[in-house]
């Protein structure tokens, strides 16, 4: 899928929200452990109640890899039930990978060839030819961890350097020369929305994935006002609060009143920036 | 496996060395292609022919994902078979992961639960809630990425904060406090073997697990000059150089041969060190 292609789904469907298939088994409904693959019947359920309100789905690959061979091929089963019913959907692979040169070929084929996603997020630390064998692939995309939601960003990502410009900084100013706006999206936490402002200075055109919004703590409102580009240029994640909204027998309906809820207040913001 | 046990293991084997489980389908000999798990066929042959000249094994888990649910299913086979018929073996998933940490525990699950590694490469850019999960498993490890093998090392890991203190040295001296040199190692790349000698002052007591020596360039006898501590301290990897000895019906034998080469060179090193 291409940028403006993307951009596309936004408009028509009044939402930039990517909805996180993070599955974990011990939170399914009872009634749907019973099947012979609980984890892509859950999906399946959640896919088909949101599929119109969100652009965007992103399976992470823990809770997948957290059952060995059966996670992989609920996982497999996911991507191609979203590919093959809905395929104007945009599909992340949340796997934070990253290796060197051949080595990260070789996931890029996993996640690109021998599965059919849209994009990888991948981790910055070993640099340049860890990056780019992803993004040889025709309209597929890197999203490179930058500015993350979690306690631990503060550890490397927030350290400066002797011209005090942060690591997360580094890491934009840095990678962007390796792809295009094109080619490439950027991990930005919505708990760290005022840094979204500093951070647009630097990668105005770049679409940014935010996790973080809901459960984690941070606002739409932010980051939508710090975030926000002339294509939207934001993927702003939801996972738990959608998946989880309910854990009985109407779990499915439940996700979709919360994807709904985040789905008004977005149309909201696209409408205030004259986006549609 | 305690520390205690790896350099007791390194004592009996007058060896420190780790062969990478780096198995290409493309670069497997003709006659195992007709196996019904050809990746599994070409480990086992490896194993067998090496396992006595070498303390650990790490597949690197890109060569298995990229094959899917089937490259799951031999990498599950793999530590299996190793578990069952050599117990003595350290074995490392080099997967370089980290996300957040109740996801990274996740990984761990699929890791030291579901699988059984005793070590997982990890990739510290998130910081110290994504690496901790990993330590709450007794006798496991962490791997931490410090300084890689690859050119790409030089875009983040090289680049130096206000007082000159490049971002690898701020990792080992940030990550040693999580833990201790009982529940993490640290990669450094042989490729960067003048470096080790600061990164001993550092981190004297952990673990080194050296990648890079042989087809990426790096010199054995520096990195033992450089990096050996009183424990050894050291797992130098080799994986093309010596799976990819021969891509014939002999790729075992002279698997061995090359395997035999590196062993007769790291029990001089240890013989010099005193520590056999």
């Amino acid at each position: 899928m291409t940028r403006d292609e993307l951009f596309a789904q936004i408009r028509l469907k009044r939402s930039f929200l990517c909805i996180g298939l993070d599955t974990d088994i011990l939170r399914i409904p009872g009634f749907l452990k019973e099947t012979s693959d609980p984890v892509f019947a859950f999906n399946k359920e959640i896919i088909d109640a949101t599929h119109d309100l969100c652009v965007a789905y992103k399976p992470n690959l823990a809770f997948y890899e957290s059952h060995g061979v059966s996670g992989w091929v609920s996982l497999e089963k996911t991507v191609l039930y979203i590919r093959e019913k809905y395929p104007e959907l945009f599909i992340i692979a949340d796997a934070k990978r990253g290796d060197i040169g051949n080595t990260s070929g070789l996931y890029a084929r996993a996640f690109f060839d021998h599965m059919d996603f849209d994009a990888v997020t991948v981790a910055p630390y070993m640099g340049e030819d860890s990056v780019k064998p992803f993004m040889v692939y025709l309209d597929r995309w890197v999203i490179l961890l930058a500015l993350t939601s979690n306690k631990g960003a503060a550890d490397f990502q927030l350290s400066e350097a002797a011209d005090g410009e942060p690591l997360f900084e580094k890491v934009l100013k840095t990678s962007m020369k390796w792809g295009t706006a094109d080619t490439m999206m950027f991990v930005v936490g919505a708990t760290k929305a005022e840094k979204l402002k500093e951070i647009r200075k630097i990668v105005p055109d770049h679409f940014l994935l935010v996790p973080g919004v809901g459960a984690q703590g941070g606002s739409l409102e932010e980051v939508a006002h710090f975030g926000m580009n002339n294509q939207c240029g934001l993927l702003v994640n939801s996972s738990r609060a959608i998946i989880y909204a309910s854990g009985e027998d109407d779990f499915a309906q439940r996700a979709r009143d919360e994807a709904t809820n985040i789905q008004v207040d977005m149309e909201e913001l696209l409408l205030e920036a004259n986006l549609i």
